[in-house]
């Protein structure tokens, strides 16, 4: 079973060319319910009315592309698919294929309630991707060798990341305070501090930065 | 004949590549019609008004990603393309592009009608990918050398999988009975009883898990 | 210049990647305006009712499947591409585009003058689509070697299909004649007979079928 | 370094995938928010009535064409990605996917301001585009050996020609005087004699044209 079959190749091959597809159809769609307002006067005018609008676009098209980079990162640790693992892989663009539908919501209704929804999102659609990296890696025996320690970092950079991130700048931007752009500092300054000493002990290839 | 020129290889590739597209932003469209409601006062108040969509978009995106899935398999065995096959395949693209106009109909109008015209759509994909496969493997010659048996029961998953589970699905949901979710507990369990009575007979590969 | 540079051959295969992209997006949005109606009482009804959006989805994702057909067959049988074949495959995908809104018009306004501008872009995809063939082939030598015949057959046949065969079914529908139809069956008779007369002279490879 | 992994060249592949579906169903989208007018009563009319439209599509398909052709060449000339070059990238691919809402707000307020927020938006896809070609050409090394001349060539005609390009376009149809196009022509002349005088004194190779 360790052997990969030319078909397993190509299962794992189809499976991200499909996913690559829907992430950037995804991220295109962002912006197709974002309309001009019928009046406006001046540049700082058009800008300043459609300030709310374009931040939810920023934030929801930074939150698919740290998945997509995410999703690069995971797969290209695989060597091969299979049927449970596309599963796993389509609750999860199910989940992303909802980001449109939550930016509309972010904008029209600015409320804490709706920042909450869109933040579960964001960390419903990193568990999904944690599970599936979860199953190939630890249950399925799809990824490369590598350390049980590597395995279980990526699952919580997967997992973690895109929720933490999303929920710290939203907190930012509301409290208006410097809290959480410091635990944004402290999240990304820890992951690669971590990322070195795993690579200092051994856990983790001495260059991992070259090929992520 | 029998021999695969270099061209046959590369046409079964861009049918694949042109399927994946269409598949990603089928599954990606349906929940673009989907808009938060105008008023909301809680989280919970907002998904009791969602619920019906977000149960529709849920029904298809699962019913887009089994056919996805069933497309993968289906095509991972053959190993050439020609230009019939390229029709019956666009045929089956054409029924799928009309799931996310299903899915809206399905959720403005919840009756049993519209219950059974989604079903009915769900059905022709499934009749329209039995047609090409069938076409591909029994008539063309462009799938790789398999038993008849093989041939027959691939067939018959690709076309009446999905109809049966949807229609099931629905079924349980309507009648809120337990006879539905039995059924597809039986007809889960049945192809995977075929499926090693098969293997262990010789008419499939002894590991056939391990490619799908 | 007659060798093939890697990176030229990778030219050809972006080119084809992003063409299948814009091939897909463009079938999958003509079903995007389609709603079902308001009030629907049967199923016969609610057919009855979208009688009109459904067939002018059914010509129109013919006519984008024509054309997908006939690019992958002019396409392979080039070779590498250059800056100018970027420019005008550009051109067709741009007029290829405005498809969704060509068929828009035709259910919306159903008036021979909507049948005649819808005809109209059809054909211009054609020539542009000749055009695109005609440089590469004649022009630029990106294609594999073949008979001055062939590379004018292909481009005739690429020019001048689907905007026949679209204003002849049209003809056939608005006239309820059998003149339109028999206009059909000719022409796809004569293009056949072509196909075998040009094989059997030598102006053709004796299997073409096979590739294409 | 210098050594190129598979899994650096896969990088690269996957990146260049990704950017063209954003490209793609970009550029497909311009078209999705064009509507035929309710009445029109001849095909001159027609066109009359969305004279504005299609002028507006035309230009936006022409500028993502441009920057499509661009993103071709400067990636055709890379060997290996980086996760900085997957931002710079996406930052680049945030821009464009706003030029779908740029192309409605030119259509529906065709004042001088909207003309210069719409260069604005072409001329920071065109920055975006050159900080990515700059970072990875001259400070991670991730393109092929070159001069340094032909880096910072690269680097200039990615980063200015979209907008200057568009700018002249308008200033051509604004002032409807000849010194716009004059603009136009004596840019491509001279990015045409800059290239050919960089070959001959070697800093770039013989024969470029067949390259692009």
């Amino acid at each position: 079973m360790t052997d990969i079959t030319d078909k397993e190749a190509q299962h794992l091959h189809r499976l991200i060319l499909f996913s690559d597809a829907v992430f950037a159809i995804a991220i295109t769609l962002l912006a197709i319910e974002i309309h001009p307002p019928e009046h406006w006067s001046s540049v700082g005018d058009l800008l300043s009315q459609m300030r709310h609008k374009l931040m939810a676009y920023a934030v929801s098209f930074a939150v698919v592309g740290v998945n997509w980079i995410a999703h690069r990162r995971t797969f290209s640790r695989l060597r091969r698919a299979d049927g449970v693992l596309d599963v796993l892989n389509l609750l999860m663009l199910g989940l992303l294929a909802l980001l449109p539908l939550g930016t509309e919501m972010l904008w029209e209704n600015g409320t804490a309630s709706s920042v909450v929804v869109y933040v579960a999102l964001v960390t419903a659609i990193g568990l999904a991707h944690a599970l599936a990296w979860g199953y190939a890696a630890m249950f399925a025996g799809l990824s490369e060798p590598m350390p049980t320690g590597e395995k279980v970092y990526v699952l919580l950079r997967v997992a973690l990341l895109p929720g933490l991130m999303c929920g710290l700048t939203f907190l930012s931007i509301i409290t208006q305070t410097w809290w959480g752009w410091l635990g944004i500092a402290v999240v990304v300054a820890g992951l690669s501090m971590t990322n070195r000493l795993m690579a200092r002990s051994g856990a983790l290839p001495a260059v991992p930065a070259a090929e992520d």
